[in-house]
């Protein structure tokens, strides 16, 4: 049993009020497979250059069932550099140099295919779909997407084709408007589960994720408070990894994925995400132990469940 | 047992996506007691013009122990003018005429001032000091306010004096940041708590409540989930009168407040904020029963209750 992460694997820079990393590890399937190897084997498909630093190379394998797709190919690896602004909910991108990126075509060991989950990461849907294609029939149980604006606006149709294919979508709450091209947020849900998803979840930053299904289910997971926001690149990614990797397990101790389990998963989503943001690149990620997520989530009961029962009061409301 | 709300009563004209209301029933008084009145009885402060219509004053007879202390004097009502943009997020204020409201001077009846609960909503600091100096030996057993940019800007050392002497302090996040001049909500919070509050209440508009006491306890409400925002204004208002309608049950039943109540109380606030969106004015708000409030109590538990037993996974994670 395994998982399947197709994505970015980067260098970044980063600026923020509380400091900076230069040329860090970074990419999207980085921080996913960083964060779902804490609960089930990772099998990360993705492209660097040769300028690859070895010492992310020996972490990674620490990280996934086998490097044996992340291909090393001549160039230079994706660069991404960013600044934060003081209130950490805009940045601003300062360069993008997609190096060897920019050719990527991820090709699957038969094994991989084979994996129980699947997460295209945040790359073209034409590769996104692709991939896909080449896991058919190999008994995938759970195919997760996530997108972002600028396949949105520039490949809208390819991204369509895609997201008819997926059983999960994970998109950023003003991604799924722009998508959908409406401000109100259910109806963007409702347009989006129509073309086949049976799950919906929205990332909300700071606030936390949403969880609609097809069946008409809700679901809301405040995130996990955090004493400060140090960097919160890659947050998306590693909340897909605590989501996913929860329902990895799963799915391997023999269950068929029930309502409850789609929601522990966006509480592990939550933690996940809360230590991607407590320090640059993946600096707390590849510290955290299955005690601090269990830590993590008995604090999570404590601050959403309330009594389900309350006394009335005033005669209007004792009737009810 | 009641509860004392010193506020505005106006006249609104709003603009949304969804329609129009022209001099509709407006002001946090007139919302709060709509709301808070369908819990504990509601002693309404505030004042109108000689042209507040005589159906409004009919309703908010309804809604409130007595009119003893809306004033109506000679002159013009508040009245307030704003235009939604298409995502409701922001608005423009199109006019503002305070009429007599800008000579207010809250005046309390002694009964008033022995309320077990005492609402100052948005109006200047240096009113809701006097207020809560009437209120001085009437036995309140809690005090809450609200405030505004407006005060924090221009009266932050009056507010500073006001928010000394409350219990619960309830703000908008933004405001809150604004009020302790930092990014970081939690550092907000310390500073707003270390005033003296025993419980801090951060509005998080469209995406709930938070609870943070002075004890260091913390809690979070998502919003109740509406098909359609028609019209924010007076949510947050209606949701103070959710939540300090239901502490005040709890109060009149012999409860000292405990955190389980707190709780509670923001699941109502929710609540009722959900319900004054539903409509223009509070045409919505004013039509809900206590049955209406039970059923979205009881789907609250549904959307943000999960298993606080999870099955771990790999090895690393099973050793939680």
């Amino acid at each position: 049993m395994s998982i399947t992460v197709v994505g970015s694997v980067a260098l970044d820079t980063v600026y923020t009020p509380f400091g900076q990393a230069q040329d860090a590890l970074g990419g999207s399937a980085s921080y996913f497979a960083t964060a779902a190897s804490l609960y089930d084997d990772v099998n990360l498909v993705g492209v660097v250059g040769e300028d690859f630093p070895q010492e992310h190379l020996s972490f990674l394998r620490t990280r996934s069932a086998g490097l044996g797709s992340l291909q090393v190919v001549p160039g230079k690896t994706f660069r991404w550099g960013g600044r934060y602004a003081p209130d950490m909910n805009t940045r601003e991108t300062l360069y993008t140099e997609l190096g060897v990126f920019a050719e990527f075509q991820p090709s699957l060991p038969v094994a991989y295919g084979r994996a129980e989950v699947v997460f295209l990461a945040n790359i073209h849907p034409a590769l996104q779909l692709d991939v896909l294609q080449q896991t058919e029939g190999g008994g995938a149980k759970l195919r997760a997407l996530d997108t972002m604006n600028l396949w949105i606006e520039t490949t809208h149709d390819a991204l369509t084709d895609v997201l008819r294919k997926v059983d999960v979508v994970m998109i950023a709450e003003e991604e799924a408007r722009q998508y959908a091209d409406t401000p109100n947020l259910r109806t963007a849900a409702r347009t989006i589960l129509e073309l086949g998803p049976k799950i919906l979840v929205i990332k909300q930053g700071p606030y936390g994720s949403l969880l609609m299904g097809a069946d008409g289910s809700y679901f809301v997971a405040p995130s996990y408070p955090i004493e400060e926001v140090r960097d919160p690149t890659g947050a998306g990614d590693a909340f897909a990894g605590g989501f996913l990797g929860y329902l990895a397990t799963r799915l391997r101790s023999g269950h068929e994925l029930a309502p409850a389990d789609y929601q522990r998963g966006l509480v592990h989503g939550n933690i996940l995400g809360s230590f991607a943001c407590e320090d640059f690149s993946v600096g707390k990620l590849k510290e955290v132990t299955a005690a601090d997520i269990a830590s993590r989530y008995q604090k999570c009961v404590s601050f959403t469940h309330f009594e389900a029962a309350w006394s009335a009061g005033k005669s209007t409301v004792a009737t009810a």
